[in-house]
């Protein structure tokens, strides 16, 4: 079964009035057969802590709507890559999904929260205003099961092979890496999670905004079963499209049976270890 | 903390005396500084399943015996890479390592045996006759804990994950991938589950024979905790001498601290859905 899935690597907007002009300008642009339209990571917020509590809306609210109405427009799946999410005081970075009538199907809130300081590179706390969520998240489409997390998410292992193990074949992860740790890797964390749990990835970055405090990697990309890249961008704003043959997850896991061949019974030691 | 790793990557050979000799030889071109010497998969025994019931032994006979001597004789770590082992009937491919004194420190069976089939690419089937083992492999040396796996082991995440929630800083895989397995996932393998866990990792391969029936890929190669091949071999018959900065493992995990950001309590679930 062949899907075909629009990636857009957006120019953050400072002005949310502008994000939404920005965001249905692009997806007009894409064509009829495409049956995913994915945003990145914090698209409608310039990813800064300070910025989070305000730009945070309730669910329900303006980009929210503008999101499931472009759905319903379009007659697409949209992958609504993330906005801050304020429910009872607590923020979160959230991914929604829609489906082609602008119904909300699945709702991710990021799990591990960013929080890094490298030596000469990049520093950034997200928890500094960030609640963390605390649920995997798999949702059905026409297309069979999907996988939703946010980019430090699917550094872990643990969250892909979950995914894949609850049914996913395609994993959606709105992502905005930065100039320390996207040239390292980027490509490395969608090809292995990709190779090792036998599923296209697809990662949506913002473009990059070299003026900004947090600058955006770009390169948004996607990871076949076999852990090769089939599709990725440079650090500009644009849209990718990509057609790919989800029967390709089940031909990878006939030939290299990695799921089958896993030893729960060890493995279950490892997560109460700790 | 400096540690000095030799890889032999060595030819197989097809008569246990030629491979004592051979290993022997080889082992004694090593400089006085090295701190490890380590063997790869099989390394004395052509690697086909017919072969393993074949030159199986017990522990403690010949080829365990030359190693032990081995590690006695130059009063370094030796990671005998592995051999097949017979135990009450069974066969396994087991990796034992001994310390400078000779002593068996460590013993592992590969847990994942290597059972694949690619659509115009490599067939294997170790379950053909061997059997797998059932234990995760953690030891001691006076650098720390170490891990040890066998080859496919190493496809798993749960694996790297396990020997590094459970101490280890640098993990031993000797390996065999092959020419359809190697170019396209060797290097990935290796960087990911170094990124993943930070830790180093150190996989050793048999040098490419053309003419054998299963002909190994070679790339002996050694990757960082940040996810970077800091030293790999090309397909022939040699030693590769590794010099790494063991207290690079603490440095990038204060960094990124992956580890302390796991969130177990979602995981748990995963491991005993199936």
């Amino acid at each position: 079964m062949k899907v075909k899935i629009a990636q857009i690597q957006l120019m953050v907007q400072e002005n949310l009035e502008d994000s939404i002009r920005n965001i249905e300008q692009l997806a007009n642009q894409i064509d009829n057969d495409v049956d995913f339209i994915m945003f990145p990571e914090m698209f409608a917020c310039p990813y800064k802590t300070s910025n989070f509590p305000v730009y945070a809306e309730k669910q329900g609210e303006k980009i929210f709507r503008a999101c499931s109405n472009l759905a319903k427009h379009t007659k697409k799946y949209l992958i609504a890559g993330s906005m801050p999410e304020l429910d009872e005081g607590n923020i979160y970075n959230t991914s929604y999904v829609f489906d082609r009538n602008g119904e909300l199907i699945a709702k991710h809130r990021k799990v591990h929260l960013f929080d890094i300081d490298v030596k000469n590179g990049q520093r950034f706390k997200e928890s500094d205003t960030l609640s963390a969520g605390d649920k995997i998240t798999v949702f059905d489409t026409e297309y069979g099961k999907c996988g939703l997390c946010i980019c430090y998410d699917y550094r872990f292992p643990e969250m892909g092979r979950r995914m894949a193990l609850a049914g996913a074949k395609m994993i959606f992860v709105p992502a905005a890496f930065n100039m320390t740790t996207g040239p390292a890797h980027w490509e490395l964390m969608f090809r292995s999670q990709s190779l090792n749990n036998q599923v296209f990835s697809v990662g949506t970055s913002p473009a990059r905004d070299e003026g900004y405090s947090y600058v955006a990697y770009g390169h948004s990309i996607v990871t076949n079963p076999w852990g090769e890249i089939v599709g990725q961008m440079d650090e500009k704003e644009g849209i990718q499209v990509t057609e790919i043959e989800l029967d390709e997850v089940e031909e990878i896991r006939e030939q290299l049976p990695l799921l089958r061949h896993r030893r729960s019974e060890i493995y279950h030691k490892m997560c109460t270890a700790q």
